[in-house]
């Protein structure tokens, strides 16, 4: 399965507009997670089926609706007449390979991106689809499976007083959004560490992983700007728009997550650069070493090879070969012998090969 | 022929304007099936004629009028004259070399776009023109040839229930071009599990014909991009057009299969840079094996050639070589060997050869 | 003299604003043609100077001057007074270096582009300057020498029956561009079908000539995108003008006559990208063939080189070399020869080199 | 620590919005100093807690508040309180990754960019975050730490002649960012100059420690275009500002500003663009001088190895050869030597190799 | 020095606004030069200092005052002082790292730009800064130093008939500025000669200066860019400008200007891109022949070596070896030899590298 586009053979055949997982299932139930809050009270339970969340609506507190697992198509159905979603906005929520993009529904303002993960061991990132849709009263949020990066913001709304601002669904929207950017930002340095580690290694230890380790990480950039660059796209598509729901008072905040994708997205296009460069210099270091051993046998190929060969004279089995009766013949052999591999050595010092 | 345009030899000469078939004729005699529907019933014949046609823009149902063949240039003409096309719309659907393209005529509109198919044995895309003209109760469709990706659709069709919603054309004609994207997201993502695996090759057995397959999937990406690239423009000026027939409420699907197009072209340009890393990679690690080569030739050159030369030395005749004649000669000439030998190891060594 | 641009030296110490010719005097004395003709009458005559053709300016029918040769300064001046051109339009029609242009005169409209001609011998692009001025009743051309791609079109007009269009001077402009850009294409797709021919022999018989070839072909598309490119502008510029005298109804083929352009500008892109892509795959090819000669090098060098050693130290004069004296000396020695060759064998296979 | 992009960890698990430095805390305890003035009248001294800054608000002169060190939540947050900051300006500013932004408060226009440093020695270049706030009556700075490039505006303003335009405080900021942008130009010459210099080493000398230059200059070449060409940004976004507090006689002297920085952006792209081809200049030569090696190689082991194997042939034992008997067989050997060893010089020299 | 930047220490410390020389001062003494004209009479003479300048403020006839040497900050603050400049014109006049820049005063127009040299056998081009302001009677011109490319428009003046147009000092100011744009597209014209010529060079006779060639002409034509591409934008800027002096009826020469520095802006781009092919195809010329010198070593070293071990063995001093007493053994040797190197032989040109 190709990891940069995902299959849509399931979607084959189907109507265009027809709900269909587009992915791998990643779970086998999905669990239904409410926090319900106000500035004394908290509530939080598993709930059974998606319909048990229908009394957020029209509650007083601020409900915070978090679905692990998208493939079941009837729960998504439903949620979608519960909370008048469109039916395009429930086929892009099941569509894993969806872009990251915005959508202002009549009463809700709904954001799809993506959560990633760092495998450090691997050196594999994973993306997984994070839907979140914020209407009057309530948040809605789906992901793929259990577990995400949201802990510090649950423990915050468990301690009454700094749940404060956490009650206004817009304030908690943005504080997802902005946990979710924040963890771009630390996958970014993460693999910016590791490449302006290579660095060292480039110079000094050269050996042949380090290509491969060069495209591992080139590829992970690869697949970070494509989850990351839309954010952008999604964000001035937001901050343009007219008919969010969204309190003016937040849109300071989220201009400033604006920025902050900006940045991760210009540090990922920088270290693109960089691992690029590793490459070629890299490349040119091959050339360089192969360049050094050619001088290494070139210098001794050519002193012994002559050498050899005026020694095989001397071989030779010729019943007349006057210098073999010369007295001092041998000395003059070492004589002719020591001249050339001289001549040679002074030859090669003054190419600087030596 | 070349692949990537088309020649106009055939059009040299003629009045512009006039119609002629650029490219090649890729079957005898054009067929015209007629699927006529509402909601109860469903005619599905072979017209012998596109005047059989006629009564299709009275009829009170819905009409999809399939052409497989655009080389019968009586043909297309009458075709034009019963459908009220404009003679350009003509011209450009004879030109199976025209860029993909929204036309909005006077009681119509009218897409040109290219319909892929891979031949995953011989690693070849191929293009075929597909031409979609939607007017009040009916859809037309020119191809070139017999054999298309529509069947689901026309299954659809058949089928009483399901039929509803394509009994409005402006939807019917959606559903075909939404097909027909899918299909390119179904070719890039072929395309893409292919490259993804060539990784793998890369490092482990980079062989020569690498760089053939490597070199394959880069000229076929380029004939992607050429065929997706331009819808992305098709579609941007549909959405931006004021005269267009289109039922408002169907833009909202059109908006969406705009961002499969954007999707699909991301991947295309992201496979490209994927399949451009490979051939760096894939030239580093030659540039990699050849050092390795050299190093292994120079060792052994190195080590022995002089050791062939002392051995050359001893094999001379001189009458006076002393050596000769030592008790201990030839295991002295071992211990110089071993010294020469074990010296150049170490030396190998500590260079890192070794 | 540069091919890609020409000498300014004629121009140098001249008032900006004098007619000066910048670029090659191609014949010896300007030639003037001109067909005129309505529905029924066509007169067809060379003219002996500029002023006859001033008569054209008041008849009835339409008139077509076609002027051979650009380097008469007096002839350019007189006709400029004639047909009330601007002095900036002469200086620009002399210059044969000018970029594609589109000029919206008081009563007349100019455009300036390129008519190209390919040697497929020499594999040589030849650009020539053609200079269209379209006004109320004429046509009127200017060609740096004899020797067109116009004949089509004169056909056309000699023949009665089908003038009929071509009358309108507006049409008959544009049947004259479209015979150029038509032109375009004809050129773009025979160099696309030699780079293309080129990749067999890329990977079947990769000879020297071969980077010669690509090189060729690089600079003829850099050559070939320099005259057309700037015609997109052109267009567009031509599109958004106010004061344009052309007819509305011929907006649209000259809207189409833009697409062709597009096509063209594409195609040249896409097949500069092929061409380096044949470049790079050539030079790692050439690297892959250097790995190769390597290996047999190796292979050779380092299995025999250390048996010539051994068959060197058996080749001594010393006194005492026990083994020489062995009954089965000999044969220990080949025993040692298949060993030692034996195992070096064993190696280069386990890396694959065999 | 990437030092691209700092990481956020200290952020995690923080409300967004919270106070939180990003990045290193240079130094112990914060530092504050004030320079009040008038025309006449300099007060210059350290406070001992930002509390004091606040009569500054109301006095009658200019009072440039420059606070040394950001790590202090508690004084930041006053400093907040004091001068009615927004609380996303004060994250913004102990943010040390912030971009360079350009912020229109109610009261007060805030810059935030960076102040770089060029170590020659360790050729590093290092960045510090500079802060610049300026409202009615006050021009408020913080840096990392202490240690800057203002001292000559100091000067300027302890000098009472020079004073006079100073006492705008509009103007006193012109004249801090003009000296950061200014050392910007600095920075960007010492690296061009640097760069430029390796040219000669290229040709003349060009040995490995070349490449690790290359390599450090291209790195901090990207840190500084890190830095300075979000400020272009800054620039246009502050001179498209409407609610922008500037005395719009200062614009001019803006719009001067504005121009350095795109001067120093275009410098560093033109050296990025050199240093780019001094790689690809010395991966050529290495490559030119592995060739040259292999050439000496070639013709030593071509002209020498079929001699020895000539000489080899005479040294064999076999009981009849009947060359060995010949009376001038030496010497015939010697001819056949020169013959050969002559033959395959002459042939090296017609392929230009000597 | 750098070249492509300029040292601004002078400027350090000094109020920003100040006027400051930045760049080398080039000539002792500033030299002013006057041509006042009109129809019928013409004064050339030299002034003692500026303020004689001040008389043609108010003169009827039009005056040129060309000055050389732009170092004497009295002379240029006088000067300031007397034809009512901008402080920030002044102080861009004496920045001779002053991007080419148009501004719009009061009472004048300013265009600032580069003055090209191209030393033909340094293969170096130097750039002086020329400012031009033109008043209503006047037109002043700076250069650093004497000696200039107007001479021919100097020659008109003196030629009391050419002289006409020229007394409109906007006209002249247009035909100042052409002398310069038609000095870029000289220079262009022959670096890219030079550059063109360098492509025979390229596959007959590749040496190692070639590549330092490439580098130079590389470097030149950034220096070019550098200078010719910021005028595209003054341009631009100017056509664009409400508050221009410029009389309307010229604006269509400037529109005619433009296209030249487009025209050699788009050359320049033309020859970068060709001189980096040239890079390219030499470097993958280098391989090739790397290739072939590779291939003949190793054919001879892949025959001869294991030939001469044959010999080799023969040579040795066993005591048995059979092959050495038998009649034929010296003939076999022969055959043994001549199959083996006869193999050889096949086995190579079986490869084709025969």
């Amino acid at each position: 399965m190709a990891r940069f586009i995902k299959d849509r053979i399931a979607a084959k055949g189907q109507m265009p507009g027809s709900l269909v997982l587009i992915g791998n299932q990643k779970m086998e139930n999905p669990v239904i997670r409410l926090m319900e809050f106000d500035a004394e009270n908290l509530v939080e339970k598993d709930l059974g089926s998606i319909e048990e969340a229908a009394v957020c609506l029209n509650s007083e507190g601020t409900s915070w609706i978090n679905i692990y697992g998208i493939h079941d198509l009837e729960m998504i159905r439903r949620m979608g007449e519960i909370f008048e979603l469109h039916p395009l906005l429930l086929e892009d929520i099941m569509n894993t390979d969806q872009l990251p993009k915005y959508d202002d529904g009549d009463d809700y303002d709904a954001f799809i991106l993506k959560m990633l993960k760092y495998d450090e061991e691997a050196r594999l990132i994973s993306a997984e689809q994070f839907s979140l849709i914020v209407g009057h009263r309530y948040v809605l949020t789906l992901q793929e499976q259990v577990g995400d990066v949201f802990n510090p913001v649950r423990e915050r709304i468990r301690n009454t007083k700094k749940r404060a601002r956490l009650i206004d669904p817009d304030y908690l929207s943005y504080a997802l959004l902005d946990t979710i950017v924040d963890n771009y930002i630390i996958i970014v340095e993460t693999l910016g560490r590791n490449i302006e580690a290579l660095e060292e290694r480039l110079f000094s230890r050269p050996d042949k992983t380090l290509v491969e380790e060069i495209y591992k990480y080139k590829t992970e950039l690869s697949y970070l700007r494509k989850s990351v660059r839309p954010v952008k796209e999604l964000m001035s598509h937001f901050l343009r728009s007219d008919h969010t729901m969204f309190d003016e008072k937040y849109l300071h905040y989220l201009r400033d997550l604006n920025e902050l994708v900006i940045q991760a997205s210009d540090a990922i296009e920088l270290y693109n650069g960089m691992i690029s460069d590793h490459l070629n210099i890299y490349h040119t270091n091959v050339s360089n070493r192969t360049n050094e051993v050619m001088k290494v046998l070139t210098i001794f190929a050519s002193i012994f090879i002559p050498l050899t060969f005026i020694a095989g004279i001397y071989g030779m089995n010729f019943e007349f070969i006057p210098e073999l009766k010369f007295k001092y013949g041998y000395l003059g052999f070492w004589i002719v012998v020591i001249i050339v591999g001289g001549g040679l050595l002074i030859y090669f010092r003054r190419k600087k090969w030596l």
